[in-house]
């Protein structure tokens, strides 16, 4: 069986994820795609050299009878209508994060989800995919850390766009850390303070960078985490956990060793798209896995609004210079 | 376009490829198998959960009219007459090494293939798929090293069992690194020396472990191996290349660093099959991309032949104590 | 000429540093001892073999005309007294840390001193003379990483023995870093806060453990301290800087790399002794020298001072869960 | 007591060496300094700033009253009279390598020292004191690593002068193998072979670079190392050695570790004076030591002949291309 797979936006990523379900992974195809303008559907139904068919709307590509999935890849604000549209038509729909701009919007999305009476959500987090972080989850889960105690992590960036201002630290930026680290510990934050150390020279008017997120979690781990978005030198993601029987971190992406120039060196990446190219790959593939069994799997609605309300809290932290609580709602059984 | 694959041989590599190319692959499905025992092959299209057909034969396999690509994974002596038979079949041929037993056997399949006036045959050196050698050869190939001068390399497993005797070093273990390195330097070899070192407690009676084996190229370029099948702490492949301009090294497989119990670590890989699962992966896809689009890469028929030869010189330099000559025959044209 | 040093307080530190001035250093001799226990002082003068005087008192041992020098190593309460002692007798003292269990101890010190005239006493953090934070400050002072932004540091014991408490964190652990930290940025601490994430198992019940103190000097510098005593794995100093041009961290210390068991590996240090063994020895033979050319360096009363009130207000922050501010003295002219 | 040290050869080594004792060791002092250029011993005597007595000869400052013991720094050739003259003075001397410049030299030297009856000599070999082969040799004497099979080493300089000819590279270069490997495995050399791979463009034109050199124990152990004194990038020395329970590798030189221009690096040494100088100090001061206890240690007039040995026998190699044998003569009981 082949899942039909209808994208809705036909953008950076949906191009991205287009092709990586064309052309390297099994099970799938891209049988419709709908874009805001309608032209780039077009352009992506060429370069993917297949037969989709372009929809006039997203709306019109949920109802598709050719279309057995969806993924949303479109423009933020409008993620909510689109999930619970596909939500309400039965289909299996993959979410890039954000789920929805505010908490609010994860909610009604969770109750849809609810009364869809199964799960049908997998939203757009690639970091639970990539096999470093499953390696220090397992390493944890088998408890060969003891109980964990801290997080010392990192999320730097070379460079950035004028465009990206203060909040998009937290809201594009530590969001991945967001809905990672309370997987890899398996507990929920309950407050965040966000400090501002000097600024880096090399960062635009409208961005404190850097910045250290500070949280808590119900346990009691406590977590740093440095963003650092002009830091000029790579892209490079560092994750520390410091437990009562040891330490495990992240693994170092793969390189040659050079001896040259007076340095042993290996190479940093430059390129986010990179660092989690296999991640990418594994988190659809299980999206359409999870499709073709009936299974869906990976991060749920319930993780789209956790990371909602941490990353609220985050940004309001960073404007009021205290320490914000975060409070989740109860979580319903039915993402137990 | 799905290329329909008959695989020869439903032993354990054979089973690993054919669960490859249903599950992780993509343009491709296992249409028939043939094994020497008919059992082996019921078994494995179960396994595959499909609907391939079982040959009673090779050869019967390689003229089925559902089969476009055949897969060589039978006992090795057998590889010659199914490739040559493949090849007059015009069918495209995936052979796991060795490509023949003799280089001879290498000979006649480089003349059935220059019959047939064009590329049939893969042969399964995987290596040089291997994320890890493509960046080193990359590097090298860029000018960023200068002229390469020597290779110092390790081929080390954990344990070999009773049946792996001294010959084997060469043509079961060394022989990857005789496919790699010729093709990471564009180069041929031209001599070859054993060298054995005092024996290891842990080595069975029947083989000389470790060993090292020293190479000459034709350009010049010496390279060391040290071949150590007991050396109990894990399955680890080491490539050090030095250039006139520095030096670069095959990178260590991605692992959390752990800091516990007074030890700064990573883990070593002990399964050889973890090591190269990536470049396996990429072998094979390679083989159907290049079956459907006719245009077959990768290790060719000469290449073979080069290994062969090689492999010969060094176990006839086991045996001698001394520096023996590695002769190959002109390249023909079609290898060019 | 060699430096006649007398020794006051004949305990396991003091011994130390007594062994390695005779034993190790050049230019310096120890003439007399002090104990409280006037057994200690006869034991320790045997144990250097050599002909030292051994005093009554602290007191007589600083009036001592065999003594040019005075090394301060008795119980914390008892150094303010003896050190105003030695500066008021016009000789050189080296202060272990701390220099006075109060501030306002460290104020009557300075006052003593600049009444002196001129600089005699050198306090006893050795960090400043370990090779690895001088490459640091090197690199930074030079220019090479950009303004400094962040530092990341952890110190990380094995354990710790029952009567360690709460406060000891700061005063007896993280003290080192508030020293080495401010003269590595060469600024001043503005706040400290203190987190306690969840407690380890394997803490005694009177100290909380671990704990993560949060600093901001002058310049913005935002500064994280995991302070870490019963870590189980070992002793382990680290310190990353993060600058607008780059990142800078301190050295692991050197040890062979081992391939064994499954695992590529360093050792990691157990005893703090071993970690700072050379800079015990260059910060030693500083204050011989400083003595013998009449110009002491290293740490001043002053950064005796700046530890002390910065000491002050973690513990004040442990204990109120606020950020408390650091607010120094003006800087006297003397210490400019 | 002080040493009196009576230093003959005031060059770029002796002066180090002077520097050494004046400056950072004890229980010695340079007493008296010859050279066969006077202004040279003047101008030594000047820099150590202290009262040493200029001798016309060599063989005057040996019979001086003023010299407790020697260092012969002088020309390689002049070696074996001044050793031979202050063994039959009764008094301890350390000669840099070579101890002669001749096995037979060396025999004339072992000779006169037997017939003193007692050791007198400390050849200046000072790898055996450098902490990392310290470790590693205490790790393989403990059985750590169980019986050694092979060792991989590399010698590389960034640069040779081009007074540096073919037979240096044994001569002076390798010869440090050839004796920390030897005492590394208390074990002896009995055969070696050189290989010239491809030259690198940046070597003269009357040296082959790089070259490796085979060497073959009497336990059988085999030993790869590659001396490439072009390597343009550092100095860098590395050993691996390979046991039959693991493998344990010759510490990097601490360094801090950068993050910056993409790359994760550490510093590589450029000047062989850095790698070695504490190796130089405890060198001297266990001359020193062992001339006050009348014991003196380190590498003996035997070892300075089982280096001139081996080096003859590489140096051999080099020129036939073969494999050549080394045979020590049966070590005196007097140096078991």
């Amino acid at each position: 069986m082949t899942v039909n797979i209808g994208i809705i936006g036909a953008g950076m990523i949906g191009e991205a994820h287009a092709l990586r379900i064309t052309q390297e992974l099994t099970g799938a195809r891209i049988s419709a795609v709908a874009d805001v303008d309608e032209a780039n559907a077009h352009h992506l139904v060429e370069r993917l050299g297949g037969e989709a068919h372009v929809y006039e709307s997203g709306e019109a590509l949920i109802a598709g009878t050719d279309v057995d999935a969806i993924l949303v890849t479109s423009w933020g604000p409008t993620h909510e209508d689109y999930v619970i549209a596909a939500i309400q038509a039965g289909k299996p729909v993959f979410c890039e994060k954000p789920l929805a701009t505010t908490a609010e919007g994860c909610q009604r999305i969770i109750e849809a989800e609810i009364a869809a009476g199964r799960r049908l959500v997998q939203v757009g987090y690639m970091r639970r995919f990539d096999t470093g972080y499953r390696k220090l989850k397992a390493v944890l889960d088998a408890g060969k850390l003891g109980e964990a105690l801290m997080i010392h992590a990192a999320h730097r960036n070379a460079e950035v766009p004028e465009r990206y201002i203060t909040p998009m630290a937290i809201e594009d930026t530590l969001v991945h850390e967001l809905d990672v680290l309370r997987w890899l510990l398996d507990d929920d934050f309950v407050s965040a303070q966000v400090v501002f150390p000097r600024k880096t020279r090399y960062a635009h008017d409208k961005v404190a960078d850097p910045q250290i997120v500070l949280l808590e979690t119900a346990k009691g781990v406590r977590i740093d985490v440095e963003v650092f978005v002009n830091c000029r030198y790579g892209y490079d993601i560092q994750c520390q956990l410091v437990g009562e029987e040891g330490i495990a971190s992240l693994p170092q992406p793969e390189s040659l060793e050079y001896r040259q120039a007076g340095r042993l060196s290996t190479d940093i990446l430059q390129d986010w798209k990179d660092r989690f190219a296999d991640a990418f790959s594994v988190e659809l593939q299980a999206f359409i896995d999870g499709t073709a069994s009936g299974d869906i799997q990976g991060p749920s609605s319930w993780d789209g609004l956790a990371a909602a309300v941490a990353s609220d809290a985050c940004v309001k932290a960073q404007q009021s210079g205290q320490i914000e609580r975060i409070e989740l709602p109860e979580r319903p059984a039915f993402y137990a």
